[in-house]
């Protein structure tokens, strides 16, 4: 046994996969003095694009796992940005004519031997982050490219030197049963982000193993003490299997949610379906049981390519889902570019305030020939089940009348074409920024449905920007504020006879059902990770019961109240393990 | 007579008064090779104050002529982060081991020359920006003080071969009775500034004569034409005396109603006060027949100095205003740096949204010495008048407590230092934030006014930023929806039996008169600049009629139709000539 750190919780038993660390072969090479401004040129091209990436990792992560783990590469893009690391980096380049990728590595190694000298765990946790950007860095400068897990080989221990968060970004939790650091502690970014996905994280083996793991040893990790055993006795497998078992238990009690359905022990029926950015996430989220799609992410068809998908390329996905879908509703929201989201080849001028700025609706209102090319897409897929559109970024009557408009004038190209669509395409309205709520009565005459998108109604109505840090903590979905502004959305949507679901980070909360149940909501929309979670919580509630605690929610007049009496009316759940 | 372009209009006689061109001597200066690194800082350095400096004028220009006019100061500030002006001004620091002030001087030269030669008047006018920016930055580097114009001569007409937004910020408006440059055109953002400060304004003379203008020279300048006469005959003095008769008769006639009550034709009685950020900005609001102070922007005696203005040099300030203010309330807003407002001696972190980020109230109640500090000052100036106490961006009642605690507290340590404050000094909320509008039943319970401040609110309910070139246009205060929360504000602060006053630039804007009658608003308080022409208006209003088109506005439903329908309303005025 090797005593460790325990960095996440869970335990595991299985085989070895050790990760041959993420390390460049840097040759020596100098320059022509001459040559100096084509390589900043080089440097700064390595940094746009090692933005880029940056970027669209956290995205993923926002989406996936989560806003606070998302912001881990905020730090990433800080070094990137950071002024004395880059003048390091300049200045070896103009004093000693090296190249980029040399002054890289020599800037990396310094600053990283300095941290690690300072004998403190949160500088040595930094000199990782400085280790993860730099080596991408280096990797767009050598071409070289990246180590990436196996996703084909039977579930195994993820054995490393250190993880970094790009690394973990890849991974597949279905696949890795544990993780084992030499590296690293509580504090570091992976430790995060495992507590993040639920795998169990033992770290800080550094200099305590006799000799190195091999892929292939057997392990047993248990993340909650901070154990290792390298080819265990018999003893210590059993009572490993037996815990391993119990957790195991839990999850299949829960899996076995998946196919029932989610009604409220008095009878009311909510519908569950699922927040996804990729036909792999709705096999996922199919898995767990979801009805469908509640929010499909197009912008992640738009991402990480060199230009816009064509009408036949997104068709080609749209269709695939619809049809997984199994006569579920699909609602797809328009592309939802700009706010934190960029692509590499639709370049947005420089915003003070992004979030406030050019994104959304508002884009695609501009950009006639790419909105109609989504639509017709999204219109053709139509005719293999049931697909709704959602329109990210409304904030007024005339935005969503004019986006019917190019739906009714893709509806006529497509007849020109002699390409058929469904008649029955639903047209709906994302409700969140204040003032879509604000005129929500306005909006229902027009709109099919409403789909609530808590994450940036929260967001405007407090004007708190959620990855902020210095004010996160004032980023609360259960502002009394932001209670009535789901009301009066609600409402509205009931006095028009049209549906309304929730699709933000709050309908995955199980601290949130009784809002739900009170305001009469019709489907809560999730990541996938969160259905069965927030089934099993359905399934063991009264809508009566729930409805009053709603009510008297109601009547509180700060997000502390609100949130702790939330808290205390959901009780511990055994089967939930919390 | 000479003529040019007529830039902005307006007609005016007077002496010339020549300004000296803002052009620096810059001796050439080598480096030795190792003060590279050095020279860089310099430059970075002198980039930076240049930043803040340019920000500040944004911000003053933002508050005292309006946000397009400020959004000129982006365009500086572009300029220098651009990168290719940069890396021009590096590269012939690096390659020629020139002087930081050198290279710049070069590279402003380069791009002049450059954009000169495209004889195409955009560029031409960026050229122009670029000289201001680049001056301005060579001015840090050698450390030469700005050149100011008069300001205790005769009324004059200012003469240069042309001017910067930067020299047009510092210019009083009582004292520059028209404007002549020789180059720029009506699209320069001279132009544009001149226009927005009502100066006559005739460019565009540059080669057409045949001496250079003197100080003392007789001139009259007619902006609607572009002429300018250099000495003329009497008969167009005449004739021009009769015509800048005219328009100062309607001054005249406007001027009259300064000490006259605004009382609508059927005797609705409107408070009109000041918004401002000086003693200087108030004793021209009493000019224009303010009722006191509806909004102190304290934050103006924090910026352009080196630390944090003790309590003495605060309560100093508070206390001439106060006694200036004859008896009317003067209302103080508490520091609301953060958003775009910085203090170069206070660092705010990098934001990525600063509007949706660390500011007002929040830094206040993070920053107790800050705080208190500020709350002492106004407390102790509380006994020289009657002072309010205006909290800016609360989003919460708990905010609210936590601020009247420090109020409370202030108030006992004054008590201990055996000095003497008022007990009646009120503390209100600014309302600007939408949650601070949808919750505003529970915080009139706590607080004793409000005030609606228009500028965030709209921003925040619409999502737009509105320094946001890109989305400006979507920027409307007679959307719905802002009428809709300030309708639900104000009716909270009704049923509370609190006053309720609009202090946002919405305040300023005749159109928007019959929306507070409707409502019911107390106090309108706005620029100066703005009193006399909403009084001329409430004078030739009636509440009766006013209150019924309010009424009818609620009833569309886009902004397009309530900015028409209220611009038909309020109709053309032979007073204000337009």
């Amino acid at each position: 046994m090797i005593q460790g750190i325990g960095a996440a919780a869970g335990v595991a038993i299985g085989k070895a996969f050790v990760l041959p660390a993420w390390e460049w072969d840097v040759p020596d090479r100098r320059m022509e003095k001459v040559d100096l401004a084509k390589e900043f040129e080089r440097l700064y091209e390595g940094i746009r694009t090692s933005k880029t990436e940056i970027e669209f990792m956290k995205n993923e992560i926002k989406e996936t796992v989560g806003v606070a783990e998302s912001s881990i590469f905020d730090a990433h893009i800080a070094i990137l940005e950071d002024p004395v690391f880059m003048s390091e980096i300049q200045g070896i380049i103009e004093r000693q004519y090296k190249a980029a990728e040399v002054a890289v590595k020599e800037a990396i190694d310094h600053f990283v031997t300095m941290f690690d000298l300072l004998d403190d765990e949160y500088m040595k946790e930094r000199a990782l982050d400085i280790k993860d950007v730099g080596n991408r860095l280096l990797k767009h400068l050598l071409g070289t490219p990246e180590i990436t897990l196996p996703s084909d080989t039977q579930p195994y221990i993820l054995v490393a030197k250190e993880l970094s968060p790009s690394q973990l970004v890849h991974l597949n939790p279905e696949n890795v049963l544990g993780m084992v650091t030499m590296a690293g502690g509580k504090t570091s970014h992976s430790a995060i982000m495992a507590r993040a996905l639920g795998i169990p994280l033992v770290s800080g083996l550094e200099n305590k193993l006799t000799k190195p793991l091999q892929t292939g040893d057997l392990l047993v990790i248990d993340g909650d003490d901070g154990r290792l055993y390298l080819d265990p006795e018999q003893e210590i497998i059993d009572r490993y299997t037996e815990i391993a078992e119990k957790q195991r238990r839990r999850k299949e009690q829960l899996q076995l949610l998946a196919s029932v359905e989610a009604v409220t022990r008095d009878g009311y029926r909510m519908r569950l379906a699922g927040n996804i950015s990729s036909v792999k996430d709705f096999e996922q989220a199919i898995k767990y049981g979801a009805q469908g799609v509640g929010l499909f992410r197009t912008e992640f068809l738009y991402m990480d390519r060199p230009a816009f998908p064509t009408e036949d390329e997104q068709f080609e996905v749209y269709r695939q889902i619809v049809e997984k879908a199994d006569g579920h509703p699909v609602v797809i929201r328009t592309l939802d570019i700009g706010g934190d989201k960029q692509l590499e080849y639709f370049t947005i001028p420089e915003e003070e305030n992004p979030v406030l700025g050019y994104r959304g609706i508002r884009i695609s209102l501009d950009s006639k020939e790419l909105f109609k090319t989504q639509l017709t897409a999204i219109l053709r897929a139509s005719v293999y089940g049931q697909i709704k559109i959602l329109l990210p970024m409304v904030s007024s009557l005339e935005e969503l009348k004019r986006a019917k408009g190019f739906v009714e004038e893709a509806k006529r190209e497509l007849s020109d074409r002699g390409l058929p669509y469904s008649d029955e395409v639903e047209v709906g309205v994302m409700i969140e920024v204040p003032a879509a709520a604000a005129i929500a009565d306005l909006l229902a005459r027009e709109a099919d449905f409403f789909s609530i998108g808590t994450n940036d109604l929260v967001q405007y109505v407090l004007a708190v920007d959620r990855m902020n840090e210095k004010i996160a903590h004032m980023y609360n979905s259960y502002h009394p504020a932001v209670l009535r502004m789901l009301r009066q959305t609600v409402s509205a949507a009931k006095e028009a006879g049209i549906p309304v679901s929730v699709c933000g980070e709050m309908a995955g909360d199980e601290k949130a059902l009784p809002i739900w149940l009170h305001l009469g909501v019709d489907t809560l929309s999730m990541s996938p990770q969160s259905l069965l979670r927030v089934k099993h919580r359905i399934l063991n509630s009264s809508l009566k019961e729930a409805e009053e605690e709603g009510r008297y929610c109601y009547g509180l007049s700060t997000s502390e109240e609100i949130e702790a009496e939330l808290t205390r009316y959901l009780g511990k759940d055994p089967v939930l393990g919390r």
